[in-house]
């Protein structure tokens, strides 16, 4: 009954494409392993995680995979997951994920930045750290653009369906250069301590290797799921009051509350 | 003219987006850019390119960024340049460039593992070099599997369209890894050679983080025309045809040839 469409999403009986689920477990189930196996990396091979002395360095990897990476994935995912909540209650769950994502991401890069300072090391020289600083721009101006666009009421529907498409490009670039640049630091990180010694299979190159690929499949999942066109959010009430005006006002539908 | 639309295509006549021009133009400019500074660091700071002795070694990163990074981009890029012109003519070119893609990347891939061999280096040990191996063998699977579907005429329409958007987002997919990839063996080269003068701003360093940036740069463009869905190719009279069985079998419309 199309007819019914926007009364039926209201109700929460819009239905999830079958195959969806089990796509959306894997990506958590790739993403906690993600945040376990460099846990399990930093442990095993790098004395663990401090704030004070040697070990605050390491808190930088862990925070940024756990923001940047895994929230970040997670955030995108929210529209694709909670698809009969009302949009107001999936945009806040949204920006609140990018917002912890940012926080936790914000303590990784301290933590670094306070390391280097206490060891006299020199900042933002590498391609890493200028990759990072690209990625730390780019996503508070997202986050920026994006609330004042979608969250405050002031943004016109048509200004709004405008910036959606930007928006939604934008933050998967931000998110697919933050797994590059996770990357890049896993790697500068093993060439670092390991020098020559990578080349003879030591078992955390191996392990650290085996984290790289585990960074690219989430990227990949997280990706493949945000652009099946046919795993979209189906349009809600809301939304079809307003992009039915013309329907309504040439064929006297009852459009659903704003 | 809505009903005259696939004559309007068949005879060349469907608009080109006015913004798309210039984003291929610029494109195109940071793709030849990035092949440029590629050449411009091999020639500066390692002594640039032979296939004999220790620049042998040089062939690789010139010849990656040229198939797996520019051609690749490249080839990705024919339906949205390429409006008007057959269906037919336009797969077979994006068919071409890719065996061009492929045939001067195993060149580079040929070039690394002779270098290894003959210096007597372990192969294989690296995430740059497991990423390359991934990426190399999804190309070839992807190359393989979309000849069979859609330069053949065995599979069926249906089949077609069910496979297209897998073929388009791992295609995607494979392109976003090569420049991953490319970034993993610019930090690799540079660590290797530079060690603890990364960071003192070498000119070298410096040069090699302008060109990862450009490489993200151009990935990021290519990925930005590539999924911007107004800048789709327009269907064709033969795919009309096709498309309108049901159409012309209704209102008795002429098909156009298939």
């Amino acid at each position: 009954m199309p007819s019914c469409r926007s009364m039926d999403s209201r109700a929460g009986l819009a239905a999830t494409p079958r195959a969806l689920p089990y796509y959306v477990a894997f990506s958590q189930l790739l993403g906690l392993t993600v945040v376990a196996t460099t846990g399990a990396w930093l442990g095993l091979y790098r004395g663990g995680i401090a704030w004070e002395g040697a070990l605050q360095f390491n808190v930088h990897p862990l925070s940024m995979v756990i923001g940047l990476i895994f929230l970040q994935g997670d955030a995108l995912l929210v529209y694709r997951v909670f698809r009969n909540e009302t949009k107001r209650t999936t945009k806040v769950l949204h920006g609140l994920l990018h917002v912890f994502a940012l926080v936790i991401a914000l303590v990784g890069v301290v933590a670094v930045f306070d390391y280097h300072r206490k060891k006299g090391y020199a900042d933002l020289y590498s391609l890493h750290s200028w990759c990072g600083l690209l990625v730390l721009v780019l996503y508070f101006v997202q986050w920026l653009v994006g609330l004042s666009f979608f969250l405050f009421p002031g943004a016109s529907f048509s200004l709004r369906s405008r910036y959606r498409p930007q928006h939604v490009f934008f933050g998967a670039a931000i998110f697919l250069l933050s797994v590059g640049t996770a990357l890049l630091g896993l790697k500068e990180a093993l060439l670092f301590k390991l020098g020559a010694k990578y080349s003879t299979f030591e078992a955390e190159g191996v392990l650290a290797n085996v984290l790289g690929l585990l960074l690219v499949g989430f990227g990949v999942t997280v990706l493949y799921i945000l652009t099946r066109s046919d795993w979209k959010r189906p349009p809600q009430a809301e939304e079809q009051a307003l992009s039915m005006d013309f329907k309504t006002l040439t064929e006297g539908d009852s459009p659903g509350s704003q």
